[in-house]
């Protein structure tokens, strides 16, 4: 059923590639709808989004305030969900902030013999909104991965969007809203919530960032408000390498493999491994495992059309495979994961171990689960509290300082032809 | 000429609004034309880079190997400057190279009470292509710049490309380019350099990221591999707002900026200033002083149709209005500018004092000349070493961390109906 390759074939670097392949689809036509949805708000604001949204989610809204959820029913939700979840929210929250606390960035600056003061100033962006998408693909544990690094940046203002399709809403998603200190929960979603988020309406003040998954519709115009505001990576499917010297559990590697390939038919789960028994292992143990999930024929259809195990040399090999594809999950599943770290270049998150599920990572260890897909982990990062932090430069000229770096400028400014620039600087020589 | 406007009047927002509007213009004919580009270059690799080179810059080449400019050539460039144009290209390269080593990041991690370990490694990205245009807007500046914080920050193989229009080149930009450490510089450009950059060629390898100021070929090329690689921002036209409380000599803020607008007709030169009779000094400099400069046409253009002198009730107004504006470049040029500092939010670079024109941040005070435009200062930072690293996040979970963690991602991970996370959790259980 599920892919075998081996690094010794001829073929292996095509076949390889040839299932790492995976193109974002741009539609024309989901395009043309979102441009025209975005128009509309832009035009006619509230009025707009609040058309749009009785129509897509069968809502029977008047006004924008309608779609307004208010600081009592967050309260209420957190009472409303059973108290293990509650529990269970909460320490994920205080773990992932602690985590992120350690990503603050703070400013600096520092003085030279003449006086001249250098630096850079790091400031928190002044509101973010947050897209949480509705209905099934709801999680709580995204609202938390999302909000909580905003928050520790110091944004004034983070207001949640997420759309009700028949006003039903999800008790966990609010819980957790207001676990992670979410300003302002709005019951709207689409490329209409994006759009008033990006460019503001009477009821809404435009944001700087936008941030969180959604459907083609969200992603498309998060694309097209890309420059107006700032948004984070549009992901691809969600996947794991795992690297397993063939000593860990069969059962274990197998069940982390179906974590993934439960998320969707998309989803990539891939094992490589020096040890051609243990393959064979996990195989047996996915075969006897498959038939007892709730979510078998995604499993399934995921494992068979993307996933993949992997017979290669030695760990080295293993180590060079996974900086070739940079995965979102690098799951390290060995008895000596630091051995290997100093080698392991591109990946989103690295689960050391064989007692590190990405499971834990998903939820609670503390690190971000918005990371880098499709071999982006080569120039991105999980998503973290420098995506809300920005930075300006300092410089304070001393009049001795001024006059030295004067020469300079005014040399290389003539060098381009911008005179204008020379005098500027000449005018502040001694 | 210049506009002049007061915050006192009642039409002074939608008046300054319409002055800050700027609109990057989206091209279709354009945007088909780099597609074919594109799509060619990724088809053909070298052949069809070949070709667009011979065609687009009049050369005659009949292979890559003949855009190779040689280790030697750059070491002769860098010979045949004039002595103090090379003081000053190293000087500068000094400072930039010295202010952006402060913005290195380290790896960081912290164990827990049960043996839990929690980090963040930072890593440079592997391969970085730097575009350099061609002809006029050749800036040994920009190379220093753009160059210098991405070996700052440790990236392998730095490949810059620039068009050599006839088979010229700029002596400046190639000596820029040996001081700064290029790995390697090609002579292509346009959209195929940039196609070659994302995707390779037979003899380019594809790189991780592209930085760079170009023309809008160059620009929707870059808009059109953003996913495949990371890219820098597109910037708007320059601008500097100047805020002074008049007792600056009011030719040096002519100058200023004229400096801002003597890069092209679209930038954008504001003065603030709480002192009427202030203002009218300086328009009376720039009277004086216009008929002197020799880019005069142009500076007249972008202060009539972009500029402004705008009369404010005091300091505390000029500094809302900057952060209303979030300007690429602000001046404060004022007898005590670390007091109004802390009050500044949203600004790409903060020029402080009277004596730190703008000139000397583009060319040598250290900090860099590559910063957010168009008011996208709320959101974005100046171009620097972080640019160039990324972060991968690590857990390595103890079995006493993993038994405690697992717990909490199980019962999250059943509230999201996720089975598979659940029990790849709870298999950790002690």
């Amino acid at each position: 059923m599920i892919t075998r390759l081996d690094s010794n074939t001829p073929d292996f670097s095509a076949k390889l590639d040839a299932l790492l392949a995976w193109d974002s689809v741009s539609d024309h036509k989901v395009a043309q709808i979102v441009d025209e949805i975005i128009n509309e708000v832009k035009a006619r604001g509230d009025a707009a989004v609040v058309e749009y949204t009785n129509r897509f989610d069968r809502r029977s809204a008047e006004s924008m305030a309608e779609f307004v959820v208010g600081a009592d029913t967050l309260a209420a939700a957190l009472d409303a969900i059973e108290p293990a979840q509650r529990e269970a929210l909460q320490e994920a929250a205080r773990r992932v902030r602690a985590y992120h606390e350690h990503q603050r960035q703070d400013s600096w600056q520092y003085t030279e013999a003449d006086g001249t003061v250098l630096g850079q100033k790091i400031t928190p962006m002044e509101r973010v909104g947050l897209y949480v998408p509705g209905g099934k693909a709801s999680y709580p544990s995204s609202v938390l991965m999302n909000a909580i690094p905003a928050k520790v940046a110091g944004v004034d203002e983070l207001t949640m969007v997420v759309p009700a399709p028949d006003g039903v809403l999800n008790n966990m998603v609010l819980a957790a809203a207001k676990i992670a200190g979410v300003d302002r929960v709005i019951t709207i979603g689409g490329a209409q919530a994006v759009a008033a988020l990006a460019y503001g309406t009477e009821t809404m003040t435009k944001v700087d960032k936008i941030v969180g998954p959604g459907n083609i519709f969200v992603a498309t115009a998060k694309r097209a408000v890309f420059g107006q505001v700032a948004i984070d990576m549009i992901a691809g499917p969600s996947e794991i390498l795992v690297l397993c010297d063939g000593d860990t559990d069969p059962d274990w590697i197998a069940m982390d493999l179906f974590s993934q390939a439960e998320h969707d038919e998309q989803a990539q789960s891939i094992l490589v491994s020096p040890d051609a028994n243990f393959l064979d292992e996990v195989e047996a143990s996915m075969a006897r495992l498959l038939p007892t999930m709730s979510r078998k024929d995604i499993i399934a259809e995921s494992l068979l059309g993307r996933g993949a195990l992997i017979k290669v040399n030695n760990m080295d090999e293993a180590v060079a495979l996974s900086n070739h594809i940079a995965p979102e999950h690098l799951e390290v599943s060995v008895a000596d994961p630091e051995a290997l770290l100093p080698s392991i270049r591109h990946a989103g998150a690295i689960f050391m171990g064989r007692h590190t599920p990405e499971a834990l990572g998903d939820y609670c260890a503390g690190p971000n689960h918005v990371l880098p897909t499709s071999g982006t982990a080569r120039f991105s990062s999980p998503l973290g509290v420098y995506d809300f932090q920005k930075r300006s430069s300092i410089i304070f000229a001393s009049p001795e300082g001024a006059s030295t770096l004067a020469k300079t400028a005014a040399t290389l400014a003539r060098s381009e032809d911008l005179e204008a620039h020379a005098l500027s600087a000449d005018y502040r020589k001694l």
